[in-house]
């Protein structure tokens, strides 16, 4: 699938949306499940799709369109969100998630991207060269993939329960 | 987790709006992706889910409490929906699984289950004995497994488009 600027918008914009239908007044059974230790509950995961609001996906967007490859990006903490999640509530981080992804696209749709901008180049500290086409494709695929890992660690809360038909449920039965 | 019929229902509740969230409205360029010959889209999965809810879900579990062991599950058809959802619109798909959905779930909570019917057995057609639990723990994990399979294949979608970023996406990486 080639990318189109509003194939990622109508997928980016929904996000806030799935995961409140999939979230919002989820019993902590359910929100704080983990796969293990050092692994995250989807309470953790919206953090971090917060964390990505803040600091990753606007930011590193205008760095390429202003500066381009002169400086890599600032790296991004994956851990961000066990500090600023604390105490808080999951509905409140939902909100707060929601409100983020709503101005950023915002501000995105205000750039009025052109093909050129899309081909245009950031540095990444690790991976180097990139486009801002891939970097917002990543934005999408990361969205996608964070709601799989959602639905995942919540899946495999059952995994006993399921009992034999674990067998039919490759999500439950694949190692950590 | 253990098994409560009350943490089930509140997932399985969801799942009709977590989909029309996800899907409704959605290009065919998202709606109709598939990871390759032989595979699922999104739009496939939806029409699966409406055939588990006609013939699996609440039919086997009047069955274990009306027959239990004596006679095994009629088996279920992964490939119904290739005929069923012929020629149908997704969001038609959607009300339809919605209406199934929400009548299967007063069905159940009409059932009043206790804990002995939730140990109560019945005859999988390969699996052999199953508890009325296990039965509805495969429910909930199954929706999961398919709300993740529907957003792998979309993230998917975009393996190419991410460019360097599919190393630090194992959704995209894994084998198919």
């Amino acid at each position: 699938m080639r990318f189109e600027l509003g194939d990622a918008l109508v997928v980016l914009e929904r996000t806030p949306r799935v995961l409140r239908e999939l979230l919002a007044g989820l019993p902590d059974a359910w929100a704080r499940a983990t796969e293990g230790p050092d692994t995250w509950s989807p309470f953790d995961v919206v953090g971090h799709l917060i964390h990505g609001e803040r600091t990753d996906w606007l930011p590193r967007t205008e760095i390429i369109l202003r500066e381009g490859e002169s400086r890599p990006f600032p790296s991004f903490d994956r851990f961000a969100q066990f500090e600023a999640s604390r105490g808080k509530r999951l509905e409140e981080l939902l909100d707060t998630f929601a409100e983020l992804r709503a101005a950023n696209l915002d501000r995105l749709r205000g750039f009025g991207l052109t093909a050129g901008d899309l081909a245009r180049k950031g540095r990444h500290p690790e991976l180097g060269p990139v486009t801002l086409e891939q970097h917002l494709a990543t934005w999408v695929a990361h969205d996608l993939s964070h709601i799989g890992q959602i639905v995942r660690v919540m899946g495999r809360s059952y995994t006993d329960a399921v009992g034999p038909w674990r067998a039919y449920l490759p999500m439950l039965g694949s190692q950590r």
